[in-house]
């Protein structure tokens, strides 16, 4: 039996038994720290002679030089015509609608002139170069790739850096064809602390680029935090989760199916499903129980479930919405009437999947909407990773003179409050006499 | 005689020496991250009675418990009264401005459908509580106050709470003053670690934030950085700078008086001047020793402009313009003809000056867009501060039964090439007969 945690938002102690199963701390580990500094100092300094040693050493390659460990793009191009046409359609179809998506997220410049002619506005560029991390073997998902690779390409970046790991040599046909699908420029198989430094700081072969983004073991993460200045970096990803709001109408298999989609990922992951009818949640244990034997990864499932998993009964839906967005759940399906009106009183979350048809599935690979989502709560504060990420804003200020006069009275009543003389004058010299 | 370095663009080590005039290496201090660490994790534990503790002894307070130390509205508001009316109304005026630009920023939401009914969009949506952290003493700024607070009231966030420390009781009326304009909802008498600490894990009195803004020194730096997750944070500040690019035709003087300007925030800060005309910067040489000796805080620019100025003699404004693209710097002056025309060829910059009129001082206080802006390089990744970073996004999906048979096909066949069957699974459920 799956013994999952069941909480009831009547019981008194409510609000804080819930705190302590969304509780989550990252590791921060002393020795990886020290690890990566290490990596991260010797690439600095030694540039591509370290990246090749670290490249040869941990993924067990016997390379010469870096261009030995470039990817060309007809490479990538092989791979997409390598992998059999279903899967080749379907990356397709995904990277068309997660484009048309993005498209809509363009972050465009705007201006405004004033009575006295002065302007203002706001300029937004595209980075120059942005750096994509995929990991290799089991962890290297290509629709990561599509969804990392897209909103910087719809951004305008003009050069996207792909780096990933193959270790012993081995390389994965359905990234590098989701790569080719998505408009990646140049590709390093690199990885690691290593490749991450490279990315950062740039060596004599591999160009800095302006920001870091994908996902990445322990290393990885404790590296892009400790690059993060010398170029951007998104998110650290907490583990994935899903939270699940149903009023008991949506087929219980379905419901229980999406709860084990998050689950899977790994042991950690979180799934939660908030629900006032204590009669379906029953029904939804039951298909658990059932649906469990069919799943090639029940270990994992039944992992994260048992030490993760949590089952809210509420008293109706005002409250499972209350909860919700305490929770600000990385996905929230609203599997009950009515969704869409209801998801206008979600105020935190990464992706709200809306109706009992929106899987969140259905979102983690091709609706449109990027599967790169906020964790662990920050859906307070924090954004899916969009077009937005790789785009960024000058201020714009050109004063007429007549504006600049106007100003710079109010500037150097300001600068003599603050004590700031040279502010004063400099503002002074634009008053007209 | 304030020895400046210079550099010229035609010298063949050019990049190197600038890239070593520009580098800034923030201190990140052993002692510094253990003392903070020990604070926030007393607060965690202890919440206002370990902040009450913290604030008696670094601000030789003498407080009994932490509601002394909440500052009501109406002593704000006495400020607003007790401050010389030209003060009041150079706030007002900035206040008002910075607003009208602000409100041009804000995101709003989207939505498309489908022709089988899928709606797909993004729900913008204000965070719920956001902090803004105001240092004590001289290094107080109202014009800061009004910066940090007015994007994050634009943005419709419902409660903003400051924290400034007053070390020995000693308040600074125009702070108060300027966050009464700003709307501030509730003031709290604490600074350092603790303060950030509070707003982060929220104690018995003061409520968790969602997101942490506003400059600090080194403790307040280190405490934030650390934070980072529990609540969002704004950027960490460097030296501020300034890049002058001059083509010869503006009043020595006043850039002269542009460098000061930045060179008398404190001795890191960096003042840099562009120019093709090398009889000009002669004459910006004279001025700057013919105005130092007016300046109160000379011995600051000094340093500054020794230490970290430099002066770079290029061609032509072509190459200036590479070279500042190159420095991607916090404010860029462009005191050229053509200004506004060649501002387009800027792409990496916090905010851009334009026009010989355009002094920075004007935009530091009120032409309208936000002096706190990305520092060391950053531009080529990061934005001025916004109102966008008071809201964030949430991805919405919404498929049609029809829609969502179509895109579960495409689902299921990139989830079972991941190796992910429940994803597989959960989508299939959703196809149609």
């Amino acid at each position: 039996m799956i013994d999952i945690a069941q909480l009831k938002s009547s019981q008194s102690d409510f609000w804080q038994q819930l705190d302590k199963t969304l509780a989550w701390e990252s590791v921060s580990d002393e020795q990886v720290f020290n690890t990566v500094n290490g990596i991260l100092n010797d690439v600095k300094k030694r540039g591509d002679t370290a990246v090749v040693e670290y490249t040869n050493k941990f993924d067990r390659m016997t390379v010469g030089g870096m261009s030995e460990l470039e990817i060309p793009k007809s490479r990538l191009d092989e791979s997409l015509k390598k992998i059999p046409s279903a899967q080749r359609e379907a990356l397709e179809k995904a990277a068309a609608r997660v484009r048309a998506y993005a498209e809509h997220q363009k972050i465009e410049s705007w201006d405004y002139t004033e009575d006295d002619g002065t302007f203002l506005g706001q300029q937004v560029t595209p980075m120059d170069r942005a750096g994509l991390y995929v990991p290799g073997g089991k962890a290297a998902y290509p629709s990561s790739v599509l969804m990392n690779a897209i909103p910087a390409k719809v951004a305008g970046v003009p050069e996207l850096i792909m780096v990933v790991p193959t270790p012993d040599g081995e390389v994965n046909d359905l990234v590098f064809a989701a790569a080719a699908i998505a408009g990646v420029d140049r590709v390093f198989a690199i990885g690691g602390a290593q490749a991450v430094a490279a990315l950062a700081y740039g060596t004599e072969t591999i160009p800095q680029v302006d920001k870091i983004v994908g996902p990445g073991n322990i290393y990885v993460a404790t590296a892009k935090r400790m690059v993060f200045g010398a170029a951007g970096i998104d998110m650290i990803a907490g583990p994935s989760e899903i939270c699940v709001v149903c009023d008991g109408k949506t087929d219980a298999d379905w419901i229980a199916m999406d709860l084990f989609s998050q689950a899977e990922h790994d042991e950690d992951a979180q799934s939660i499903l908030v629900c006032p009818d204590a009669d379906y949640i029953e029904q939804v244990k039951t298909s658990i129980e059932k649906l469990i034997k069919e799943m090639p990864r029940a270990e994992i499932i039944k992992k994260s479930l048992i030490e993760r998993g949590v089952i809210i009964e509420v008293q109706d839906i005002d409250e499972a919405i209350k909860v919700a967005n305490y929770i600000a759940p990385e996905h929230l399906e609203l599997s009950i009437d009515n969704a869409r009106e209801r998801a206008k009183e979600i105020r935190h979350a990464g992706a709200i999947f809306i109706g009992r048809y929106t899987a969140e599935a259905l979102g983690d690979y091709c609706a449109g909407p990027n599967h790169v989502l906020p964790t662990s709560r920050t859906a307070r504060f924090s954004s899916p990773l969009g077009v937005y990420d790789f785009q960024k804003r000058s201020s714009l200020i050109d004063c007429s003179a007549e504006g600049a006069s106007e100003l710079a009275k109010v500037a150097s009543v300001l600068a003599h409050g603050e004590g700031l003389t040279a502010h004063a004058r400099s503002a002074e010299y634009r008053i007209k006499d």
